[in-house]
């Protein structure tokens, strides 16, 4: 009964399908830099963003792991979302300390707070690989044979590659397969919070006024990267912009979009409606319940609970979007036109017509998605504890390190090993009241909703009920104690074997389960997605020529747009709001709760121009991910700060619509302001402006 | 493509249809004086208003004939709305002088500029005739002898009321003839307007943001009604209050809402979709084509159309909308699944199944609605050009009053000749070329869209194209100047059939078919839908008691609800604005028309609290007509001035949901500080303060 996405937004969306199934739509695509529309952007906006702009930019472009950032001053200074920080946030506070809620200002590098356990990456290199990949495939062995040997060239191309430059080598996948490449990175893991506003500031309106605009978000923090001790000394940032952008002005996005669908085959998209999303909304709803009945105990516990509980319901109500559309019968329908569009092209096509059947072999994985793979995404249990994660990462690493580098899990292989010790090492505080409740609440669901002899809940549960079973792996573990877990790392496999710590027995006994799915996964369904994926690919290649961009990987990628509003409703939204609308709202609801601005902002008010940009809007194309990727004018300036794209963006998943989609951003005027205004920052807000344009 | 009334709300208001066919839902009704809700307010809000209370209130609210208003002084001023205000604005104004855009502000009495043709009226007394009429009626006569009978008997009644009290009486019919009423009023038609904002600062945001909330309108405007040349001395009038609504505090609003149809059949609401409203909205289409295109011939031009652009777009947003309501299946599923409803309960019972023929009698009417209902609605040209409605009211005048009272048409019985003559010899401008060329326009329809020897047409054009046509008749004329209306009338018949005045010439050929036209209409749809309608009644009167309000009907009515807000899109609309968010939104869109500011409100902006609540919503159940209303507190003050439905209020013309649908109202506290403090209106709102509670 709830629509979350307007009907306008969603008909405008299907109608853009059927009129134009093949041709891109103005400022559409998620760019890799090697690989600029840059003759679309010169036709559109005048602007031919050189050589020497791009490298500057992806020099100067962070990745947050899921996130995005960028380097805004000569010294390491980086600038992201305060939602992205959150989960560090929540790391770095206590009982006594809730910088999550309160808020950290750092008035010198003195009092800047190092991160528990952030790595940030910087994009250096770009390596096309697919040629040497190819190479190494017989094309005509089985599928599952492809796939290993195509896993094992990578290997052994990024391990060659981390060798001879010194950078953290990533494999990256496009086009469904249809390329293969390798991104290498400089890592930094010294990295500290120097400033976030209180979360009620960065998240003004809540959950109620998430993904919706007009809106009024502070969403900010800063943080800084030091090498050596010292802060990260470097021309690689961007200038900041005293004037910020302009209604209709040329837009540069630059981020990490994590996952777009929208070269999915319709059979694809009908198993994510129909198994997929409702799954993984339900096992969502689960947590949240859940979390909410913990954080009820009391002050300390609704503390612990509170990242989790935003992160949550922020990709619930995210959930509920894409899958709100999936079940739309209109916008199936002109994505499935678009579809066969496409495949009576390539069948029509006698140099293409071998591909035709690509979509045949693509549809005959999805009955076991609709079985073995609705078990596995049950099975998944990452990031329900993180201390259990700990334990089975210690004990797939102990065993991967037994095997040469090519033959191990890629997250296991050389280049990631340095990561892989820091995140098991992290001193985070873990709150292991909460992730008991949380894993058990997972066991239960093992045992209401799998066979009953499933392998993953048997070795959990031992004949227990699920939270005697859980209770057991917490109450006896050591592995709180980072010095245990080191002990254990350092004593390699036979350390594992040997230990007694009942979370490292668990962990032991559901790896077997577990290293069975994960291969069956990848001989009949990865291996056939990857390689019928690459055929599709390659047919769309030699339609379209090289006009096309690959669906979002969380790699750096290039949008471009103009900063324009739109029409909602029976009206029409600005392309920015102000603090008069801050104002506005926190008044139109009488100060209530999430409306509750925080004090210093209600004490500042007086000293601030309240007719200071403060949010605006723009037609990028973004997807999550691209939170806190830096908005970027002609100039290379710094003007804003993704950090959410309104609801009718959700459309983007699946295509790209200008028609009321947008990526929100904060103005850069509004950051400066509040630096100086409210939270009294001025040394930060003199860095920001020392190279500013 | 375009979606005015969000599917959420349409989709609400179809489930509660189908939930609850029969019962009330809470804040429903537009209640008649003599009838409120008592025990549903006791239930709901704690609060009945006393017999005191209501007769108080009911002398205190003013008719503006098509919009609502009321006193708020003892010494006769009146609020109403600013659009209420409007058409006097725009009749005061000149090429010199233009109040409808720059505002009007009276600082003494003296200043106070008489309003040239307006009449208000105050309901001083209801009875019930329903058994009178009855009686009158034969009811084994055909159905239009009954119709003749009941129109006598009503005539003659109200002819006695009016000689027994010296009120002016009207009928009423009710229940779509359930019941029949004489509402007697005091008259007034020395009226001075006292102040009005500018039409930017009252109607802020234009046609872009008409209908829609969140809202930043000041539409307010101020009239003083003058009783033997001084100003009407009187406690009728509501105590201003200086603390305003609150949020879910009860509401009650007290105004004339023109009309809904709730009780429609289903047959009938077909008739609406597939012929008279896209019909009435093709014509508005036309005359606002038309007025864009005069308006561009200069700024004199552009003015004269401006207030007629104004209530047409207004107009036309709104016939859209039902429109738009009325073609979405579900919504009218849900209406035909509630009448089938009703009909099998009356059918099913043994002392009702004679009625329930009734609907079925209705849909034999709608045949002849599709053909000859849609020539008679091209037809009305009624409102086109003012000066061919002088001309051809002077023409049934003066035959009419050849008459006995009770034959007349019901708008030339005694009760109603003062008023008629004050309107055909009002001093108001007339905009000869305007009215021509619209009047031409729409003798061009007839030629496009009636039948070849259609009489309207053949009358009015003699073989002449449509523009030559109307430009003898303007050309020609000397009723622009009024001392030649009056000559004629006070010639009476006689005088008017020997006129050669182009315009009288055109009247007196246009009257035959005119009058032939409403007999027919009258005698065979008229006739049907008020006796079939009153058996509904009658079956619904058995089944429901009298827990039932009627259709609106352009008479007095309360309604009662809540003040708040409401979930919207994926985010909640705050029950109020202010200050804030109208600078907020002037800013928004960088102060570009229709959101340039006036400069007074700019210049005042450090001068006042932004922080003022400025306009708000409530649950009360409005249409069209309600517009100026007072929102009365349970204390009888003045709290707040009704302006406008939000886009979802659209749903109520055929039925009831508080869901999205909101009243849209300025906040007294708003209007007392803009006088205050933008305006220098210090006496004017000393008089409201003289009296607050």
């Amino acid at each position: 009964m709830h629509r979350l996405i307007p009907r306008l937004a969603t008909i405008a969306f299907a109608l853009l399908f059927v009129l134009t199934p093949a041709a891109l739509r103005a400022d559409e695509g998620m760019w890799t830099f090697d690989h600029p529309p840059l003759e679309a952007m010169q036709n559109a906006y005048g602007f031919t963003p050189s050589i020497e702009w791009r490298m500057h930019v992806m020099h100067s472009c962070v990745n947050f792991g899921g996130g995005s950032g960028a380097f805004v001053s000569a010294d390491g200074l980086v600038l992201t979302n305060h939602h992205v920080a959150l989960n560090q946030l929540q790391k770095m506070s206590s009982a006594e300390h809730d910088y999550q809620h309160d808020g950290f200002f750092a008035h010198t590098h003195a009092e800047e707070m190092p991160c528990p356990d952030l790595e940030l990456k910087v994009l250096q290199s770009l390596s096309d690989i697919t040629a040497d990949v190819q190479a190494a495939i017989d094309p005509k062995a089985p599928p599952v044979q492809q796939n290993v040997q195509r896993k094992a060239a990578i290997a052994k191309l990024q391990a060659a590659a981390s060798k001879r430059t010194g950078l953290k080598m990533e494999p990256v996948t496009l086009y469904q397969g249809g390329e293969e490449w390798l991104y290498g990175y400089r890592t930094y893991k010294d990295v500290r919070l120097v400033c976030a506003p209180e979360e009620r500031e960065a998240f003004f309106g809540g959950d109620l006024d998430n993904f919706s605009y007009p809106r009024h978000d502070l969403d900010f923090a800063f943080f800084r990267v030091y090498e050596n001790g010292a802060p990260l000394h470097s021309t690689d940032f961007l200038a900041w912009s005293l004037s910020g952008p302009k209604a209709n002005d040329l837009a540069i996005v630059v981020g990490h979009p994590g996952r777009t669908n929208r070269q999915r085959t319709v059979t694809q998209l009908e198993y994510e409606r129909d198994v997929q999303r409702p799954l993984a909304i339900r096992l969502q709803e689960q947590r949240v319940d859940a979390l909410h009945t913990f954080a009820q105990q009391g002050a300390e516990q609704a503390r612990q609970a509170s990242g989790l509980l935003r992160g949550l319901e922020n990709n619930l109500k995210r959930e509920r979007g894409f899958l709100e559309l999936l079940r739309d019968p209109a916008y199936l329908a002109a994505y499935a036109a678009r579809e066969r569009t496409l495949r009576a092209t390539v069948a029509a096509d006698p140099k293409l017509a071998a591909y035709s059947d690509a979509w045949t072999h693509l549809d005959t994985v999805q009955p076991l998605n609709r079985t073995f793979g609705r078990s596995r995404q049950l099975h998944e249990f990452g990031r329900v504890s993180r201390l259990a994660d700990i334990a089975t990462g210690i004990v797939r690493m102990t065993a991967e390190m037994a095997k040469p580098n090519e033959q191990r899990f890629r997250e296991y292989q050389d280049s990631n090993l340095n990561t892989q010790r820091f995140q098991l090492l992290s001193p985070a505080p873990i709150h292991a009241d909460l992730e008991e409740m949380l894993l058990a609440q997972r066991f239960q669901t093992w045992v209401d909703s799998l066979h009953a002899d499933d392998d993953f809940a048997k070795v959990s549960l031992s004949g227990a009920d699920a939270k005697s079973a859980a209770h057991a792996l917490f109450a006896g573990t050591a592995l709180m104690d980072v010095s245990a877990r080191k002990a254990l790392l350092d004593g390699g496999a036979a350390a594992v074997a040997a230990s007694k710590d009942p979370m490292i027995v668990w962990a032991r006994a559901i790896d077997a389960p577990y290293r069975a799915e994960r291969k069956r996964f990848e001989d009949e369904i990865e291996s056939v997605e990857t390689l019928e994926g690459a055929r599709i690919a390659r047919a769309r290649f030699a339609l379209s020529g090289h006009d096309l961009y690959p669906d979002a990987t969380g790699t750096l990628r290039l949008s471009y747009g103009r900063n324009a509003g739109y029409a909602q409703l029976n009206s029409t939204v600005p392309w920015h709001t102000t603090f008069y609308g801050l104002f506005n709202r926190a008044n139109g609801f009488d100060f209530q709760s999430p409306y509750d601005l925080p004090k210093r902002m209600r004490a500042a008010e007086k000293s601030i121009d309240l007719s200071t940009s403060l949010d605006f809007v723009n037609t990028c194309d973004i997807i999550g991910g691209n939170s806190g990727s830096p908005v970027i004018d002609r100039d290379g300036r710094y003007v804003g700060l993704v950090f959410d794209g309104n609801i009718q963006s959700f459309l983007w998943t699946f295509g790209y619509s200008d028609a009321q989609a947008r990526c929100v951003n904060v103005d850069s005027r509004a950051i400066l302001m509040v630096l100086r205004k409210v939270y009294d920052m001025q040394s930060l807000a003199d860095e920001l402006t020392a190279a500013a344009k």
